[in-house]
Order: C-alpha cells, then sequence, then structure tokens
C-alpha cells in the first residue's frame, strides 16, 4: 500500500466528517422548532411531524453524499 | 495510482464535505422557521409548506454541486 | 497525469465547497425569514414568495460561480 | 507497518472526531428545546417524547457514519 | 504545464470561493430582513423592493470580483 | 517504534478531544434547559428528568465512538 | 513562467477572497437595518435611501482595494 | 527517545486539551441555568442540585476519556 | 524575478484583505444603527448624518492602512 | 537535550493552553449566572454559594487534567 | 533582495491586516450605539459626539501600531 | 543553544497565551454580571462582592497553571 | 541579514496584531455601552466619562504590551 | 544569531499578543456592564467603580503574565 492511501484516507475523514457538522446543527435546530411550535399550537402537530421527517432526511443526505464520496475513495485505495 | 491520487481525493473531500456545512445549518434554520410559521398562523400553512420544499431543494442543490466536482474528480484518479 | 492536477483538484474544492457556506447559510436565513412574514403578514405572501424565488437565485449564482471555476479547472486537469 | 498507517489513523480520527461536534450540538439544541416545550405544554409530552427519540437517533447516525468510514479505515491500516 | 498551475488553481478557488462566504450571508440578512419589513408595513413595499435588488446586485459583484480575479488567473494558467 | 506510532496518536488525539467539544457543549444546553423546564413547571419533572439522562447517554455515545476508534487506534501502535 | 507566479496568485486571491467577506456581511446588515428603518418611520425613507447607497459604497470600495491589489498582482506574474 | 515521543506528546496534548474546551463552556451553561432555575422556583432544588451534580460528572468524563487516552499515549513514550 | 516576490505578494494580500473584514462589518453596524436612530427620533438626523460620515471614514481608513502597506509592498517587488 | 523536547513542549502547551479555554468560558457564566441569581432571590444565596463552589471547581479539575499531562510530558522531556 | 524580505513582508502584512480587524468591528459598535444613544437622549447629543471621537481615536492607534511596525519592518526589508 | 529552544519557546507561548483567552473573556463575564446584580439588588453586594473575588481568583489560577508549565519550560531552554 | 530576521518579523506581526484585535473589540463595547449608559441617566454622565477613559487606557495598554514587545524584537533584527 | 532565535520570536509574539485578545474582550465586557450598573442604580456608584478597577486589574495581570514570558524568552535571544 502506497502513500497516496493515506492521503485518500484523510479526503475521506473530512468528507464524512465535516459534511456531518452543519447536518447535526441544522437538523438540533429544526427538531428543537418543532418541539415549540407543537407545544404553542398542538393542533398543528401533524403537518410539524411530516415535515420534520422530511426536513431531517433532506439534511441527513448532506451527509450520505459526503458517505458516499467516502466509501468510493476508500474502493480507491485498496 | 500515483501520489497525486491522494491529492485530488483531499479536492473532492473538501468539495463535498464544506459544502455541506452551510447547507445543513441553512436547512436548519429555514424548517426552524417554517415550523415556527405554521404554529402562528394555521391557514398558512399551505404556501409555507411548498416554499419549504423549494428552499430545501435549493440549497440541497449547493452541496449537489460539490458533489458533482468531486464524482468528476473521482473519475480523475483512475 | 502529474502533480499539479492534485494541487488544481484541491483549488476546486475550495471554489465549491467554501463558496456554499454562504449561499447555504444564507438562503436558510432568507427563507426562514420569509416564512415569519407569510405568518405575520398573509396578504403580502404574493410579493414575499416571488422576491424569495428572486433572493435564492441570486444566493444560487454565488455558488454556481465557483462551480463554473471548479469545471475550468477539471478542464485543465487533463 | 509503513507510514501510510498514520495518514489514515488522523483521517479516522477527523471522520470520526469533527463529526461528532454538530451531532453533540444539535443533540444538545434538541433536547433543550424538547424540555421546555414539555414544560410550556404538557399534554403534548407524548409527541415530543417520540420525535425527541427520532432526532435524536437522526442526530446519532451522523455520527456513525464517520464511526463506519473510521472502522474501515482502520480494517486498512494492517 | 508546470506545478505553478496548480498553486494559480488554489489562489483562483479562494478568491471565488470565500468570496462568496460573505455576499451569501450578507444577501440572506438583507433578504430576510426585506421580508420582515414588507410583512410590518405593506405600503412601503415597493421602495423596498427596489433597494432590496439593488443591495443584492451590491453584494453580487464582490464575488463577481472574485470571479474576475478567478478568471484571469485561469487564463494565466494555459 | 517507528514515525507511523506519532501519527497515530494525533489520530487518537484529534478523534477523543475534537468529538468531546460538541458532547459537552450540547449536555450543557440540555441540562441547562432541563433545569429552566423543570423550575418552569416542577409537575413535569419525572418525564424531563427521564429524557435528560437519556439525552446525555445519547451525546455520551458521540464521544464514546471517538474513544473506541482512539483505543483500536492505540491498539495498533505496538 | 516560475513558482513565483503561483504564490502570487495565492497572494491575489486571498486579497480579493477574504476582502470580500467583511464587506458583504456588513452590506446585508446595513441593507437589513434600512429595511427595517423604512418599515418603521416611512416619511425617514428619502434619507435613510441616499446613506443606504453612501454606505453601500463605502463598504464596496473596502473590496476594491482588494481588487485593485490583485490587479496590480496580476500584473507582475506575467 | 526518538523523535516519535513528540508527536505522541502533541496528540497527548489534543486530546487532554481540546476535550476540555466542550466540557468547560458545557459545565458553565448547565451550572448558570441550574442556578437561574433555583432563584426562580426555590422548591424545585432538590432536583436541580441532584441532576446539576449528574450533569456536571457526565460532561466531567467526556474529557476524563480524553485524559485516559493521554495517560495511555505517555506509557507508549517510554 | 525570484521566490520573495511570491512572499510579498501574500503579505500584501493579507494586509488588505484580512484588514477589510473588520472595516466591512464595523461600516455595517455602524451605518445599520444610524438607520435605525433616524427611523426612531428623525430630528436627530442631521447630526447622526454628520457622525455616520465620520465614523465610516475612521473605518475606511483602516484599510487604506492596509492598501498603503499592500502598494509600499508592491513596490519592493520590481 | 534532542529535537523531540520541542515537540513535548509543544504538546505539554496545547494541554494546558487550550484546555483552559473552556474552563475560564465556563467559570465566567457559572459565576456571573450565580450573581443574577443571588440578586434575583436574595434567600437562596446559601445554596447557590455551595453549588459555584462545587461548579467552580469541577471546571478547575478540566485545567488541572491538563496539568497533569503537562507536568509528565516534561518529566519526561529530561 | 534574499528570502527573508518575504517573511518580513508576510510579518507586516499580518501586523497591518489583523489589527485592523478587531478596531474595525469595535468602532462600528461604538459608533452604532452612539447614534442610538442621540437618538434615544438628544440632549446628551453634545458629551456622545466628543467621547465618539475620542473612542474612535482611541481604536485607530491600535491599528496604527500595527502600521508603525510595519512601517519599520518594510525600512529592514531594502 | 540549539533549535529545540525554539521550540520550547512556542510551546510557552501557546501555554500562557491561549490559557489567558477564556480567562480573559470569562472574568470579563463575571464581573460584568456581577455589576449587574449590584445594580439590581444593592443589599446582596456584600456576597456578591466576596464570590467575584473568589471566581476571578477561580479563574486566574487558569492562567497561572498555563505560566507554570511556561516558567518550567523556559527552564529546560537553558 | 539571515533567515532568522524574517522569522522575528512574524513574530513582532503577531505580537502587534493579534493583540490588536481584543483591544478593538473590547474598547467599542465598552465605549457603545458608556453611550448608553449616558443616554439613559444623563446625570450619571461625570463618573461614566472619567472610566471610559481610564478603562480605554487599559484596553490601549494591552496592544502597548504588544508593541513594546515588537519593538524590542526589531531591534534584535539589525 | 541563529535560527532558534527567530522561533523564540514567534513564541513570544503568541505569548503576548493572543493573551491580550481575552483580556480585551473581557475588559470590554466588565466596563460596558459597569456602565450601565451605574446608570440604572446611581447610588450603587462607589462599590462599581471599586470593582471595577480591580476587575480590570486581575484581566490586565493576565496578558502581564505573557508580557513576562515574551520578555524571558526575549532574554534568551541574545
Amino acid at each position: 500500500m502506497s502513500l497516496v492511501a493515506g492521503l485518500i484516507a484523510i479526503g475521506a475523514g473530512i468528507a464524512v466528517g465535516f459534511g456531518a457538522i452543519g447536518s447535526g446543527i441544522g437538523q438540533g435546530i429544526a427538531a428543537g422548532k418543532a418541539f415549540e411550535a407543537m407545544a404553542r399550537q398542538p393542533e398543528v402537530r401533524g403537518t410539524v411531524q411530516t415535515f420534520l421527517i422530511i426536513a431531517l432526511a433532506f439534511m441527513e443526505t448532506l451527509t450520505i453524499y459526503g458517505l458516499v464520496i467516502a466509501f468510493m475513495l476508500l474502493n480507491k485505495m485498496s
């Protein structure tokens, strides 16, 4: 295994590690505000639940893009 | 595989990893405010839902641009 | 492929990755405030919708500039 | 064991370490807002509990993606 | 193509990537406040619209300066 | 012991050190908001206590993932 | 073209890229507050418009200084 | 003592130093909010005291993980 | 042209680029607050206008100091 | 004394220097909120005093961990 | 001209560039708050004007110290 | 004096310089809140004074730890 | 002039440049709050003026310490 | 003068430069809050004045520690 594999590993780490920072903070803000909305207006609960899941999924995919790139980089290492 | 592949991998990681930070935080703010708006004014729900999806899609594409560059960089590696 | 391609790849990653941080956060703030405005004053909805799309497009182009530079850098790699 | 193992170790550390920053802050915001919502509107408690667990799980997976990449990188080291 | 092209590429990436961070956040703040102003005082809408476009254009040019430098650097690469 | 052990040590330090930043801030926010909720609505205390422990445990595991990776990296050093 | 051109390119990128961060955020704050002022006190609109343009121009010049330095650095490259 | 010991020392410093940043800020927020809760609702004091100690202990362990890794790295140095 | 010119170019970029960050944000805050003051107390407009220009000029000079240093560095390059 | 001592010194500096950032900010927040609580509810003073000392001690130990590691690293230098 | 001139140029850039960040933000805050004070209490205008100029001058000197060091470094270059 | 002394000096600078950042901000927050508490509830002044001194002393020691390490590192230089 | 002069120049730049960041922001906050205090309670003006000058002087000295070190470093260069 | 003097100079710059950041911001917050307290409760002025000077002195010493280390490092240079 040559030295290039080490640099690819760092690239994979950046792709999946930094990508998760924004998604994590974003999901926390979205979920937190959703709980607040549920508490303030209980009858809107159904819509908020649906869109919370949609928003969490949108943010999750941001990190999954990084995960995909990281996996593809891992395949290049061998 | 030469050393250049390692630097390309780092470039791909930066493209997809850092790009996701802003999108993640932005989507969280947008979704959170949308839930707040739904709770405060339930009858505006339809419009907010439509534009939440549009806004999330706009922000998603920012990271997808990074993903596209990362894929193209991965093709250059082989 | 020489070592220069690796440095170009890092340049492309910076162009498209860092550019997306500001656009993402900005779009999130703009969209979030738009939802708030819609909830507070439903009859202003039409104007806010139009200008939300305009503002999102303005911010989207900031990252597209980075994307253009990244593509042009990718062409220089081969 | 060659020098590449050291670079892979740094990549694994970035993947699991930076990924946890966003998730940790996000889970704290979500849980904090959930407690606030429970205190303001006790009868909404059931829904908030369910969605708090869902949101925490979503954020937990962001770091688990980093963990998966880190494990796969560790396997490449030997 | 010599090694210098790689350093020029990084310079181009910095010029267009970092320049977009401030513009993106600034446009988001300006647009968000504009929506808030429209909702609070609908009859001021005409002026706010005009100046929102002017302000967005001002901020857009900040990134375009970076784009111009990046293009000129790209021409130096060949 | 070769030079690679030093790089692995840095990787282990990043994994356990940076991972703890987010968890620490997150646990502080969650616990702080829980105390606030207890003070505002004493009869909700039971639920908040249970979920505070659950949320703290979730955040604790984020750093434990980093600890696991660090231990595994330490085993690779010998 | 020697290696020095690459370092000059990075200097030009820093000059125009980082300079735009502050200008962008500042213009956003100024414009946003101006819209707020217009909405709160419509009859002050004339003065605010005039001084918004002046303030935006002041901030624009900050980045133009960076642009001037970047152009002069580009001329030194050939 | 070879050069590797120096890199291990830096790894130990990162593990225990950065890990303490989050814990310190988190403990401050938690303790501060606990004092606020005690002042607002004196009869909830018993519960808040108990859970403040629990929360502080949880956050303390985050840095202790880093301490453990740092000690283990120190043992590897000799 | 020797390698030193490249380092001087980076120094010039730092001088004019970073110096503009603070000035830009500061001018934005000052102008924004001035608009707010004009809207709240229209009869104080004359004084605020005069001092806004003075304050903007003070902040502009901060970046001009950087510009002066950058020009002097550019002269040293030839 | 070999070069490794210098790297160990940097490790010791990081351990004790960065660890103090979080503790300092945290102690400031905790003490500040304690004063606020004392002012708002003077009769709760006894409990707040006790727990302020406990919380300050908890945060102090975070930096002491870094101090311990720094001392142990110093012993390794000779 | 030897390589040392390049490093001196970077030192001059840091001295004048970073020093301006704090002064710029500080002047913006001070001027902004002064406008706010003038609007809230017009009869205190005289004192605020005098002390605003004094405060701006104090902050200006901070950057001028950096400018002095930068000039002295420039003299050392020749 | 060998090169190692330079690295030790950097370690000493980090120990005493970064450690002071947190302590300074923390002491400012604590003292500021203490003044606020004194103004709001003058009869609690005695207790706040005592604990302000205690809290300032606690935070001062954080930097003194860094100072101790820095002195010990200085002794190792000769 | 040897290469060491360049490193000393960077040290001087850091001493005077970074030291000014905190002083600048701090002076801005102190002056801003002083104007606010003058506007809210005009009869306290005398005391606030005196202590504003004292506080500005305290903060100015922080940067002057850096200036002293920078001058002493400049003397070592020749 | 050998290369080690340059590294010592950088260490001295870090010690006095970074240490001043926290002290500056902290002094600004403390002084600002003191002015606020004086304005809100003029009869508490005596105590606030005394403790403002004490608090400023505490924070000043943090930077003086860095100054002491920087002086001692300067003595090691010759």
